[in-house]
């Protein structure tokens, strides 16, 4: 078994999060030798106003 | 003191919840031998769209 | 780099959270020496009825 | 499928260990009627420097 | 910024791990369209007797 | 209830992580209001052949 936790900014669209788990799996699964099934995706999607890097929220960067 | 983290799929209704927290609390107080008060519970609720196995969302399973 | 993850019941104003986060940055650059712009930091809001201590949901204690 | 993650302190002799992840998975399998082999869980065990309470690490606690 | 955690058994020899953070950042890089920098991958390597899954811990198993 | 978990790179000694969590408990309890007790920091140590940036091991980076 393996699980991989994503922790992303919210605002992706499904499709991109349907692709992105898809794609994580099977290369999981490739490169650890783990069944298919066995892989899990957990997406943790963060709001601009709870994640900072440097200190600054992102939902008070520039162009964020 | 003993963290439980309990990642499951959002939709629960609420007295399952408190079951849930309530009966994880006297197990693991009892098994570890801490006081029941230091057992702290924490339910992440995920979407359909942010989990998946076997490469596929659980909104995107048949019957999901 | 460092990852702070500060798990906390939601409902804090936007101002308090700029500044939890501007500050918890600060100290953790300083003591351990690394670079500003790589301590990042996530808040994870959690709901009154997602969290126990004792066994009992916040949304369930008196006052809570 | 539920995961659990258990953070406790290190040191808890196997059978203790083999007891709280069978009655774990039992009662979430029961509460949340997932299927027994769907419950996962894992044990985070963490050393007395690495963990604090009221600031001061479990290793400088007094009796820790 | 994206951080992907991966919780998996220890034991895999170093070119393995070197591989697969190499190959699940240029993934979530191309498919977030995230700076190949800002992905960050932070390995949990979970021993056997960590990891239970359907109640029995992994050091348990048969053939395990 | 407060609980900080910090993922930082093993190694610093033993002072480093008391100051460390004496005071990010201090400035959660005050900013956060929360009493000085109910502030957990848990320190996630990591090694450098178990965190990349940039689809690299830190223990693979030149001068890491």
């Amino acid at each position: 078994m393996v699980v991989l936790r994503v922790t992303l900014l919210e605002g992706r669209p499904l499709e991109k999060k349907r692709e992105l788990v898809r794609r994580l799996t099977e290369m999981a699964s490739r490169l650890l030798e783990e069944p298919y099934e066995e892989v899990r995706v957990i997406l943790y999607e963060v709001r601009r106003d709870q994640w900072a890097a440097g200190g600054v929220l992102f939902s008070d960067k520039e162009g964020a």
